[in-house]
């Protein structure tokens, strides 16, 4: 085949992970550098995938009743100010515009590094009584958030992502909140995104500022590092008070409210292309593939070839399979590279020996598994192979999530074993001194709590342990 | 019924229209105003509708073949000094980062006014050949243009909108364009917010800065005042010449590419708002109304009355409908004017009696009219109803369209006429210093070109025709 003459090479996976992350990601034509430094260019291929994730979990949000709406993305500068925490986590990367209009502002406009502040202000004007409870409103929109190194999708100045936030009248139901939103994370990752992920509390260190608790899921990438790929933030009446959002209660007592925050962000896709891509490039599972499947005439100067694909091309179609036919001028070996490297999960070639046998070529993206099948068959075969990829997906990277967790009860085995790639399931004091003591000799933090546990040693200092926490290095 | 409770009241639409807009806008919970200045807050109603909206158009773009994506809101204040139309157009409005990430920025950033400047240096970079056009791309996203006067909706410094942006091979292809995506926002206009519009070509002076040409749709409001709903521009090589987009065109040569753009925004809301707004407040067409029906049912403390509401909503809810059942404990006379007041096309009353004779009680909001129909025929009546009530308000808004143009010779008429909420079809010389005067002297702006037309007179300046246009006052 011709594969001298396909050009693009991305670098080795097992020797140069992050090479090999950015020449996936630039020449698959998913994303490109934006002109202002730390900035991206989301480009259709990459930004179909964010609008297939985003349509599974709008859909949910819906279903439990939340709802969309927009809030500005200029923050007076004196809001961020209201929660102290809140301030000291932001205030070091944000964005801010002194001028507009052609006149200096009196007060300056942060762009917002996240909205609680302005959406909470617009809350404590809604909100009177219990009546007016929940509130719980999701926006799709931009933000910014001032990075000193930045790659593309998994960190940069501008991105995209949903942030939602609700205010409820007690905090069960806050409570019940922060787990059912982190719940419809959960089933985002694992069924649509084929990434299983852990998944539990994090640390007071790591925490959000300005939460009583945050929740994650942690997707874990071949080399062994950890990825934030969704957080669920109970907030307490921590912005309440800091907004005032007071409402009478049942018993006529004016109360704060109960609020959460919970978001996902273009950075998923940098965990989808780390966790499944292979030496070839990407690999994308059928739920946000897409091109689900790409059918390769060969030998595209003969009619019944093109007369055959645009046959399939429709049968497929139909299903409301994500299909296309490539009939361009390329050579197939060139197009077999192309639509590898781009992590189509189905090939189809169509020549004119498979016509005279009545059959169509298949090849897997995720085994690269070559098999014939029945034309007659195809509308039945292809579906059930769909699903059986975004299956057969999951249960690998399953396997190498389970893989790449250890357990163990000395710190400096936990060192070598994060170094050796792996992610450590320790037990910790929980205090958050003993955690930056360990983060600033080793860059390991820890990621999510695995269970509460008094009966053991802290893994670093000693003392009575609190929890089993999964410890790891972070993108 | 109960209206002396209903405390939400509109200013009157006769005497007092733009207190009634933001009454109407504000009361029914479309938006609210933003903390900063000339901002707002799209609240879920407005949202939903912005959604509906969004969904047609999105669909018909990628029909004819244009994919989404996203390019950064950061403009590096240089691009914007490219194309020298653009930055006269643009550089009074923008809003300025000047420091981010706790640094003063070397070089300032412009957020987005409109992104042909940043766009246009991406597709310089990915063009090489004709064989990489057209290219077509979109995106949804926010905007900022530092505006002097706001209203909700209409004007506002932060906007939500499409921005859609091309490149082709040819003039011809680039014009064909142009007049694919107008088309598109014509049916969106017509079909789906049932407001009828005036289309076509702007005058040089009225054209976007750095357009050869801009198409423009044109809605008329009950105040006789134009609003720009849409707009698509052709900029044949203007900016592929400031961007440096070329292209080796088939016989080997370097030649600049041929681009367009063209766009709508959540104004299209405040346009829908007062082209089919009454004295009750929203009317809203079935295709973009978040309700579509409303259940009522008369007596909630009967249990009967209670079941038969839930079987009705589910009926209509298996045929799609967006339907809500208010079993709250306002009074029905409260809820009657709630939804009246929020525009929902259909409110179906339930109550005891209804239920003896096997039928439930209709009053459709475009009418008015109330009827009975019998309980078996809800899901053949009820979408035939919604569809007859949005093909009834678009007769309503085009009788109305129709009836505000007048046609007249004569300045002094002219004027008069547009003073007396009309909009004025006359001759023009076409030249763009004759149209300035006409916009000091009387605030009065030419729309679109009706048709080019050298055999008449200058309305203004009595020297010879170049076409037929509409003047008329603007949002």
């Amino acid at each position: 085949m011709a594969k001298q003459e396909f050009v693009k090479e991305v670098a080795d996976i097992n020797t140069d992970f992050a090479g090999w992350y950015t020449d996936v990601v630039i020449k698959t034509d998913m994303v490109d550098y934006g002109p202002v430094k730390g900035t991206m260019v989301i480009k259709p291929y990459g930004y179909a995938i964010w609008e297939l994730l985003k349509s599974y979990v709008d859909k949910r949000f819906k279903q439990v009743g939340v709802q969309n709406a927009y809030f500005p993305m200029f923050i007076p500068e004196s809001y961020l100010k209201r929660e102290a925490e809140h301030v000291e986590g932001f205030a070091p990367e944000v964005a801010v515009v002194t001028y507009a209009g052609g006149q200096e502002l009196n007060e300056k406009l942060v762009i917002r590094p996240t909205s609680e502040t302005i959406i909470c202000e617009m809350y404590a004007k809604w909100i009177k009584s219990y009546r007016d409870l929940p509130v719980r409103m999701n926006q799709w929109c931009n933000a910014v958030r001032w990075e000193k190194t930045t790659r593309p999708f998994l960190r940069t100045s501008e991105f995209l992502w949903q942030e939602g936030h609700t205010v409820y009248a007690s905090q069960e139901e806050a409570d019940q909140d922060v787990e059912r939103m982190l719940n419809i994370y959960i089933d985002l990752a694992e069924k649509i995104l084929a990434i299983p992920v852990l998944s539990g509390r994090k640390s007071d260190r790591e925490k959000f500022a300005g939460a009583v608790a945050t929740y994650g899921i942690e997707a874990i990438m071949p080399d062994g590092k950890c990825l934030q790929a969704g957080t669920s933030h109970n907030l307490g009446q921590n912005f309440a008070k800091a907004s005032n959002i007071r409402f009478l209660n049942k018993d006529g007592i004016l109360e704060y409210g109960y609020s959460t925050s919970w978001g996902i962000s273009t950075r998923l896709i940098g965990a989808l292309v780390m966790v499944h891509g292979d030496e070839r490039g990407l690999k994308l599972p059928p739920n946000v593939a897409p091109i689900q499947v790409v059918i390769i005439p060969v030998a595209t100067h003969k009619e019944e070839v093109i007369i055959k694909s645009k046959e399939v091309e429709e049968k497929l179609s139909n299903l409301g399979i994500r299909v296309k036919l490539d009939d361009s001028k390329n050579t197939p070996g060139w197009k077999f590279n192309e639509y590898e490297m781009k992590g189509v999960p189905i090939r189809i070639e169509i020549g004119p020996r498979d016509i005279e046998n009545g059959v169509v070529t298949i090849v897997r993206r995720d085994s690269l598994e070559k098999s014939q099948i029945e034309f007659d068959n195809i509308e039945k075969t292809i579906p059930e192979l769909l699903n059986d990829i975004q299956n057969n997906m999951y249960k690998l990277a399953k396997q190498n999530l389970d893989n790449a967790i250890v357990e163990c009860d000395d710190f400096d085995t936990l060192v070598k074993e994060v170094e050796n790639k792996k992610v450590v399931l320790a037990y910790h004091c929980g205090d958050s001194k003993c955690e930056e003591e360990i983060k600033n000799k080793t860059t390991i933090k820890t990621r999510v709590i695995h269970s509460y546990d008094e009966n053991h040693k802290c893994v670093y200092c000693g003392k009575q342990s609190k929890y089993r926490i999964y410890f790891g290095k972070q993108y």
